[in-house]
């Protein structure tokens, strides 16, 4: 009885139960889409629904959770990334797959209408990802001059017009192609 | 009476009845959203429902015909400019332009799902448009050599996730430089 009511112990049963919800959220949203309800959600999770309105009080908040989440990957990338010009590229390519992986959160991110705090916090925090890597390429001339992170995250909005379901493979690559002729970053090395 | 009964006289009314619920159903989209109901569109256009549901017995009809409408503006662009090299930028700025003019619509573009004969036929249509003007281009080489129509309908593709009312502008400037350095035209002259 003492161990569960240890504060540590409440506190890692706090971020399990909501690691749980998040992957059981993200895993029916992927099946069956957006729509699925709280109660698919705690019961896919192993949790009950009190728990999931305490961590997730809206829908709101469990999509931000969710996007957070893929922000969040892109971030790792960076964070794994040795502090190498050739990082850059990599990175770029990193943000695609997580894109593309992330396919069926597209409806998730605002369409249209006004801009919050979490989209601009999130924005932000995608430039931030890629300001070092891009500065480096740029020191190395492996990369567009003058291209800053805020032009690689609107390349990156770009491209999500293309990650989808409905756009075939090969006009995902013309897209990706056209990108990479945009930031001025190579696949293959350089030719002299 | 006589004259209302002259096929040629019918003809034209039916023309001039569906270019009025075009532009009628286009208002109202743009104003309110596209749940605007057909009772609205007959009224605003003075023509009675059964016309309307004569024209576009479904709202796929509907929709389907503005979206032409909108391939056409870019078509009619593309003939009215002389057959010169310098004519590709003018046409892909003229394409951007329809974008930006036909914002309220976006949502009428299936965004997922089964690809329709029509959204294959549109496509079709831009790339066609854009495929000798391009050649000029290419022949002149002031434009990116091996750049095909189908790159130049995905640019607009990509474009599109930031012709939106939710896109701050300098956002939308950004996108406009990057997709001219993906094509490879200038906005300025060249510099030696």
């Amino acid at each position: 009885m003492g161990s569960v009511d240890h504060p540590t112990r409440r506190r890692a049963d706090a971020v399990a139960n909501r690691d749980a919800l998040l992957a059981a959220a993200r895993a029916l949203f992927a099946a069956r889409g957006l729509d699925v309800s709280y109660d698919d959600i705690s019961r896919s999770a192993g949790v009950g629904r009190a728990t999931l309105y305490r961590h997730f009080p809206t829908r709101e908040h469990l999509h931000d959770a969710l996007l957070d989440g893929i922000v969040g990957q892109i971030e790792a990338a960076a964070d794994a990334l040795p502090d190498e010009p050739a990082s850059f590229a990599e990175l770029f390519r990193a943000a695609l797959r997580v894109q593309t992986d992330n396919l069926a959160f597209y409806d998730l991110f605002p369409a249209r209408g006004e801009l919050g705090d979490a989209v601009l916090r999130r924005r932000a925090r995608i430039v931030g990802a890629f300001r070092e890597p891009l500065a480096r390429a740029q020191d190395a001339r492996i990369v567009r001059a003058g291209l800053t992170p805020e032009d690689v995250r609107i390349q990156l909005l770009m491209l999500s017009a293309v990650v989808r379901p409905d756009v075939a493979e090969a006009d995902r690559r013309r897209a990706w192609a056209l990108a990479r002729l945009a930031l001025g970053i190579e696949d293959e090395p350089a030719r002299g």
